[in-house]
């Protein structure tokens, strides 16, 4: 469940400048253009009216990652909404593909984003682990993408998730019976050339490839957990994502009414960019290109004053006089999704903007914060024991999924 | 595991007079040459070395399909004696796709001849019901192929297999841990130009086709069992299957050194003919092409006498004259699957292919044949049990499997 680089996308459409698919984002322009990605994808803005009617109805400060437009784009949200104000439930579905020991900070978005929606809907949650799919495209063994699968489940369960809401698995212990099922269900619903559109396989891919899709399209069915939903099919998947995994769910939304399920809603973020700009990629063999959660504060430090792509000018002449430009500043940009303070980050916009505040003074700023969220996390994933790994992975019921 | 007829099989090569693969079995000329089916796969005949050298080996008869090379072609069988003679071990993996409610004589063959092996090696058996496969290419539910593949499983146990040698699992139940981590260890190593040049699917087949071929791969390895073989990576797998299957174990073979497993061996059969003659296809759909064993008395005495396809001239005076065609009677190419006694059957051959004896005779030797076949096999499967099926299908250890 995230973005990688081994797979060519096929262009969906005839002048495609840029390719976005769970293997690859990229942009003949540069940086990606979101309102065309919406336009391109079928999804919907999620705009201010959601954000108002989510504080509405959960009545609690609508998380940051709402409030600064970070999840920006949807699919049937506004079902889910419809459905919860009248006293209907759901259940959330998010993922990760352990590909790496350490995450960085754009890993933990969608994660802080889920526990959030976990807390304020009072909602059950499946976290899919795609081991198998890291095993087939990162080309680790089995055994190595099953251990990462478990070191990244500390990092998740770190970010705070309610044991007595979440099941965590990894494709590789979990993918059997029910779930297995289903997978057979999904793939005779899709033909290869559906996939080849959607995804870009070659005839050189390997088949474990083309396999893939349906592991990923069945948490959005509950009956692949009759553990949890047990004749409850018709319960509705709310998925929040990066938008990069919208082609999973567009197969999946496609195929669930002919198998007597809820299209899944989607709610889906921006990416987050990496230290060298909105242009560059967060690399797992550049680690200069994102701050790990593993990093030292000093390690932060330098990251930031040495890597971050500032909009500030050349000069501090021109810095007073031009201002910087925010459109494209590192530093502003990590703020917007991870400073609290929508008062103190607008302060911010318009003194570094307007060139009052200097490069320096923004990414001192933007250390503290990325310090004091890192060593939050480090100190909660310390405190995270293989116990409670076992815990949320167990496969159980959740008796109290819903209150 | 058997012949169906939805998908196009691709040429394998540029002049082909013939198509046999698990889906299609078909020939311009009417009839399969299995010649050259030997050479197109790439296998070897199983001369009478082999006969004699089983019989030397295990000290019983070997059974009538041996000795009447309906079990004509093998991969690597010699490696099997070899092992055994040594004192190695081995395993027996054979399958069935469980897409009917009765099955015809022809389904019964490799059941015959595996109980047979299972008896005279000692060794443990695996049998895999691939009611996901038939789900998927006979666009059955996912229910009724389970209820299928335990109907099957009733018949296959009634065949007499030892329940302390013999694991009978469905890939709905069984699929997961270690078997879909070797499934995906499979996939990872063939390419999907790879299974549409053997399997010839195209870009319209839905993508279950394409993850199929992993899940009839993995019983081959050892891994894929570890409550039985834990620890034996190294174990020879012997599959007796009809020769249509060898495409599955081609791909297998060719993958089984990369992940560090010994090829696994066959021992192939021809096909057992439809009542029609051999250019003719039993099909599920015309009940007439093949004798059920769920036949009455009746309904075999009639499928013979009115359809079984006669090698015997068109009058008396021509027969008692040429004498049959043995090359295309049916009824005496099914006695020679199922009539025990080779001297009977030589006398047969003798009397009948002179002209010395009639078609109605001969049919009506083949009709007490297979009465008292099916009648034996419908006693024994009134006995098997719910609970029987279920001692079949536990995953449990073997202790006694190489005793």
């Amino acid at each position: 469940m995230e973005k990688k680089t081994e797979s060519k996308a096929a262009p969906e459409e005839e002048e495609q400048v840029q390719v976005v698919n769970p293997w690859e984002v990229s942009s003949a322009k540069g940086k990606i253009d979101y309102d065309k990605l919406i336009d391109q994808f079928g999804c919907q803005r999620l705009d201010q009216s959601f954000v108002d009617r989510v504080f509405r109805l959960t009545s609690r400060s609508p998380h940051i990652f709402l409030r600064r437009n970070v999840f920006f784009a949807h699919r049937d949200f506004n079902e889910i909404l419809d459905a919860y104000e009248r006293g209907e439930k759901f259940y959330l579905y998010t993922g990760r593909g352990p590909s790496s020991e350490a995450l960085h900070l754009g890993h933990l978005v969608p994660f802080m984003f889920t526990k959030y929606l976990q807390d304020a809907f009072k909602v059950p949650l499946v976290i899919q682990l795609t081991d198998d799919e890291k095993c087939m495209w990162k080309n680790l063994t089995v055994e190595e993408s099953k251990r990462l699968a478990r070191e990244n489940a500390k990092d998740i369960i770190a970010c705070g998730f309610d044991v007595s809401r979440t099941f965590i698995f990894s494709d590789f212990d979990y993918v059997g019976g029910a779930f297995y099922e289903n997978m057979v269900r999904v793939a005779k619903c899709v033909t290869y050339n559906k996939v080849v559109g959607i995804f870009g396989f070659t005839g050189e891919d390997h088949i474990g490839k083309v396999s893939f899709p349906p592991v990923q399209a069945v948490p959005s069915f509950p009956s692949s957990f009759p553990h949890l939903f047990s004749g409850n099919d018709k319960l509705r998947c709310l998925i929040p994502c990066a938008i990069d995994q919208d082609p999973y769910f567009r197969m999946t939304r496609d195929v669930a009414p002919r198998l007597g399920y809820n299209k899944p809603a989607l709610i889906e973020s921006l990416f987050f960019p990496a230290l060298q700009g909105e242009t560059g990629k967060m690399s797992a063999s550049d680690p200069n290109s994102a701050i790990y959660v593993t990093d030292s504060q000093k390690a932060i430090k330098d990251k930031v004053n040495r890597y971050a792509f500032s909009g500030g000018q050349d000069s501090i002449e021109n810095h007073r006089k031009y201002g910087a430009n925010l459109e494209v500043d590192i530093p502003f940009k990590y703020l917007s999704f991870f400073l609290e303070d929508d008062e103190e980050l607008e302060h911010i916009r318009k003194e570094y903007g307007s060139g009052r505040m200097l490069t320096g003074e923004i990414k001192k700023r933007l250390i503290d914060v990325l310090t004091e969220l890192v060593e939050r996390h480090r100190a909660a994933r310390a405190a995270v024991t293989d116990e409670m790994v076992d815990a949320f992975m167990a496969v159980r019921p959740l008796p109290n999924m819903f209150n």
